[in-house]
């Protein structure tokens, strides 16, 4: 059964770990693409175009984002980052299920202009659990704590937008749960049209 | 996580294989209720009712079915036969994924008298098979046999209206398809307000 692929979004608050379950994600029945970031940052020893990131000049970046190729765009230490349709639409067409890791905002951002992402929010077992694993960072100041939560407060009330909950209690079970959406998702009609076409030509 | 449960219909075209995948279906962390049909015909010997089927009159089952009680209804040699919604409501208040075989245009009553229904078309690697499940079984006139590929044809048009495709190209394979499916549906927020209501309140 020969599908479309599709988009899929992981993502969640601060904290809950989106980084670690991508990183974790693989299965043998399906293959996986990492979406790929445009940016207006200087590429760094080692970094490939069109593996890391694509590079572009910021006129280059912005032509794009007002043509519209961007399925979201943000600012972060005064370099512009973004995701290309472009890229994300040859990966469908080519079958796979590519994977956005995305604070909620962006994701929220990229549904609006791509309705048919499939959206995944990832939360830790407990708020409170949540607040462990941002303290025990250690990397951050209090003040910046408090605003992650709070932040976080803010997004779990958006959780009615997304379309899968994935409760990330174990890295192993927050992966297999995601490759079991993502082998679902692959079985709805709209990605099936060759299928039905086939289906509908014997008729 | 305790989410609410879901029904799931298993439907398609005579020859898809429904009954056999239905049979089969199992797994360790889904908890499945077969639905049970209301009846006007008699209890056989060694049938329970409430197990088997719920009993009824013909009164009694005119009743239900004008109460808007009943997910859908149909006459089969002159026996009443319907899906009660209230046994479903308390199976899916429990948690449970309840499945109920159906031919297609049952399935599609179902859903529009009960919207979050799962609806899942099994369907054979091709026609051609289909065909050949049918003239295989010998059971049935080729008259009969044209009949119901004529049917199957009108039916494979409905496909973009069910929810997930299921190739039931091998038992064990449709089964785990469908075991998948339910796992993604019980991640969906519409199933999980509880975690949602407790993860606000932490808030």
């Amino acid at each position: 059964m020969r599908s479309t692929g599709m988009l899929i979004i992981i993502s969640g608050p601060s904290g809950s770990g989106k980084g670690t379950v991508v990183n974790n994600l693989k299965d043998a029945d399906i293959e996986y693409a990492l979406s790929i970031s445009l940016t207006t940052r200087k590429k760094r020893p080692g970094e490939v175009n069109g593996v890391d990131y694509f590079f572009c000049t910021e006129s280059e970046f912005k032509s794009k984002r007002d043509q519209n190729e961007l399925l979201e765009h943000a600012v972060f230490c005064n370099n512009l980052y973004g995701t290309p349709r472009a890229y994300v639409e040859e990966q469908i067409e080519l079958g796979k299920a590519v994977i956005l890791e995305i604070e909620v905002n962006g994701a929220l951002q990229v549904k609006e202009k791509f309705s048919e992402a499939v959206l995944v929010f990832l939360i830790p077992p407990t708020f409170e659990e949540l607040a462990n694993r941002l303290t025990t960072r250690n990397t951050e100041s209090r003040e910046t704590i408090k605003d992650r939560l709070r932040r976080a407060r803010d997004e779990i009330r958006l959780i009615d937008k997304y379309d899968y909950l994935v409760l990330n209690d174990e890295v192993g079970l927050a992966v297999d749960r995601i490759n079991c959406i993502v082998k679902s998702e692959f079985l709805k009609p709209c990605r099936n049209k060759v299928l039905i076409d086939n289906l509908s030509e014997h008729v």
